[in-house]
């Protein structure tokens, strides 16, 4: 991998989230990261949701100059360096796309909306890379929109889930008129233990020695409980929540909270977020927990480590899928090895980068992925899969990528399709998607020993030329065949394919 | 199961065909199927497609007229020992749905359209119950638009595999205007070896002792070669079809076509059914192959047999998908057990069946299988996997039926959603979905210890009751809760539920 980090290189990751929007920016320093500089403003994304779903325009306003601000910190950061992930707000939005490319109109990167699964893996990374120890842990992130839960032993997480519940929506549902009443927190809580309670089986049965709390809800919940003596060493105790509870009833109010620890921003959102918090602790037995500020912008960090060095999350999930679907592999690999020669044969004429080779050979190795579920029209159950499916690393503008290109690897091309696929990745995407469908159709007979070597010439754009080396079997008249059957598909996307025998 | 097949009852098979219809009706005769009577009509459903797919007024007509004949011929035959199956011609069209209607309303039974490998397998069902040997063979079965290649032993097929190739499609592809020249051979022969080309490795692989061929075109090849002098025993040579494929040639048009075993509504199609053949024989390399009359209608029978006995296949291919997409197994069986006790409740007042009461089964069983690719929104997932897998035993309708079942299992229900899965299986369909939910509300907690007895009363078909039992530990606060839940997503499909706690 040729672009092992410095020390020294910035790294930078903004979190979009429905409650803040967060900036983090770390300096690399002897192979580990030291956070240089953080800037949280509270945008409330989720709360400018109406009834459709809808962002107002008011909360995109504030979401575009809360991100002004940020790019204004980003000067020293290359763009290959930042990634910009959103969560539940954005996953919710109906009008997402509007947001995003406003947003990416300012943006020196595009954003990513990730999945809750991915989330919660991300958060993980960045509390694990947080805390020296190896045990056994759960982590409870209690987001606006929803809230994050993870088991992981050392730097791997085994169980993630992500339930819809935060600290914005279930006050919107529960404490929508700010009174703080015994009756709505039975009611958010019995909400909350409904979302969770399908997963405690499973979590228990995995088992966890220690609970990490991460979040703004959490250290405010870990700083009243310190300010009211309520808490058992800085760890919050299932105890100190309940008395927490009673104190917020006794107040009446959110307006009334005098807990200095609880910013005045949070105050709306805070009784909502104990509830979510005391629903996590009893279902999951949680007795005490302790507060760590390593979060998902902190994980999303140490993944673009990761992703720079040399073991990428993504490579390794893309082998598990094909583990889990029983990818005929020697096929995959045929393709895989076909395609990077084309690219090799592509790359500069065609103006591609080394993430379009990651991407060729990931598509290349999951092509097939959608024989699991039926032969017919196989490539639409592959891009089926490979846009729903949580596969951890990816984002969802990636899955769209991928799927778009296994929806076009074999059958008819047409026009139309050329259009969309442009507006998922640009033309790009599109002569990537005809390098596949070329590996694809040289390996057609999925055999090893008709193995041919061809050759792949860019004169231009849309002028690219086969030469087929002819072989002793007579072998290469099917393979000549099938690639001219392929001309009569790209040219359909404006690509002018000659192919000829050696 | 109750519906043992007893001595002398009838059981039919309508295979609505891309070439012919055929119709065959059997009796039952010491456990075994004897045909009494058998009729098949050129209807030629395939090539009544136009460039857009459209079944044309005429040949719906004619396939309207034919299916009328039949239904004079099943007098005696109950309406459920009747199966009407149809393969590639309706597969392929886009009004296949306005023919099916109309065919419909005058067939004692609706139509299924089937896929190719369920085809595959049927075709392997009554090949093999027509050979006593148990050698493992590789059936070969040339349809109008399809051609099934299955490899089995004894009654079990291993591999089965449906080419988008036959005597019709091909006809129209490159013997439109009936000349028969050695260019249109080597074109039809050469896109035929394309078609079946990535499966031959894995069939030889598989291996095979014996070959046997079915379907109309290979009895007529088979009779063209004897008449000709160049069959080996009735057995179809690779030497024998190309020497008749030398001879079409010298004939040079299918008008001139003189062999008497060749009926004259086949010469038109003969020579791209013999295309078909040759590159079947030549990349499996099948040097000899015998002719059997078994076929999809004996194998439709057959099949119907054991579902009617203990062994249905459908429900073996449920317990294969479980295995295959890792279903919970311990959650499947809860919802399930809940259903079951659920539908005894509910049979009588809703008048539901024993077919009924297997669709439920099966559905539940499989509700969870769209977690194999995410847990965001799964039921969309599982969804798309029942509409979409090729499971042995179920019709596409069948599929569509399990899809619309498992794609409101949870969540919001709307009432547009009760109008299309009445319009995919009727109010039936709509409340055995309703049953299914309730069943999966019970059991929300994926714990055995949280065992409930529920007990549901239908007042009316709109007016439900479910009475609960209070258990000692206060776990039924939760299930109470949410089945209360439920009660307001049933009613918007015009289901009254009352939930009380005994």
């Amino acid at each position: 991998m040729p672009n092992m980090l410095g020390d020294d290189e910035l790294l930078a990751a903004i979190d979009i989230g429905s409650n803040s929007f967060h900036l983090a920016i770390a300096r690399m320093d002897h192979g580990d990261l030291k956070k240089i500089a953080a800037m949280s403003e509270k945008v409330q994304l989720g709360a400018g949701l109406d009834e459709q779903k809808r962002l107002s325009e008011d909360v995109q306003k504030r979401g575009l100059d809360c991100l002004a601000r940020f790019v204004g910190r980003l000067e020293n950061v290359q763009a290959e360096r930042l990634r910009v992930v959103a969560t539940n707000a954005l996953r919710q939005a109906v009008n997402a796309d509007e947001f995003i490319a406003r947003a990416n109109a300012i943006l020196p990167r595009p954003i990513e909306i990730i999945s809750g699964r991915e989330e919660a893996r991300l958060i993980y990374v960045g509390v694990a890379n947080t805390l020296v120890n190896d045990t056994k842990r759960f982590v409870v992130d209690i987001g606006g929109g929803s809230t994050e839960l993870i088991v992981g032993k050392g730097h791997e997480s085994i169980l993630t889930e992500s339930a819809q519940m935060g600290a914005v929506s279930f006050t919107q549902k529960f404490f929508k008129d700010g009174v703080i009443s015994n009756a709505a927190f039975d009611a958010a809580i019995s909400a909350a233990q409904k979302e969770i309670i399908p997963y405690a089986q499973r979590y228990q049965k995995t088992g966890f020695e220690t609970v990490i709390g991460s979040s703004g809800t959490i250290k405010a919940v870990k700083g009243a409980l310190m300010q009211l003596g309520l808490a058992d060493k800085e760890r919050i105790t299932l105890d100190g929540v309940l008395a927490l509870r009673q104190h917020l009833v006794g107040v009446g109010c959110v307006n009334d909270i005098e807990l200095n620890t609880v910013k005045a921003h949070r105050k709306a959102i805070f009784p909502a977020g104990l509830a979510v918090l005391i629903a996590v602790m009893q279902i999951f037995g949680v007795k005490r927990m302790t507060y760590s500020d390593g979060a998902l912008r902190e994980g999303v960090m140490y993944d673009m480590m990761s992703r720079l060095g040399s073991d990428d999350v993504r490579d390794l999930s893309t082998q598990a899928l094909i583990e889990r679907f029983n990818v005929d592999k020697k096929q995959a690999k045929r393709v895989v090895k076909t395609a990077r020669m084309l690219f090799n044969d592509a790359k500069a004429a065609l103006n591609l980068s080394d993430a379009d080779n990651d991407l060729l050979r990931r598509v290349a190795f999951l092509h097939e992925i959608g024989l699991a579920i039926g032969h017919s029209g196989y490539h639409r159950h592959s891009a089926y899969m490979l846009e729903n499916a949580e596969i951890a690393g990816f984002s969802r503008m990636d899955q769209a990528q991928m799927a778009q290109m296994v929806r076009h690897h074999r059958r008819k091309l047409h026009a139309a399709d050329f259009e969309r696929i442009c507006r998922v990745g640009g033309e790009r995407l599109a002569r990537l998607t005809l390098l596949l469908r070329l590996a694809v159709a040289a390996n057609h007979s999925r055999n090893d020993l008709a193995r041919h070597q061809i050759h792949l010439t860019i004169k231009s754009v849309n002028d690219w030329q086969i030469l087929l080396e002819k072989d002793s079997h007579g072998g290469h008249a099917l393979l000549l065949s099938d690639l001219k059957d392929e001309a009569m598909q790209l040219i359909k996307w404006g690509v002018n394919l000659q192919v000829s025998v050696n």
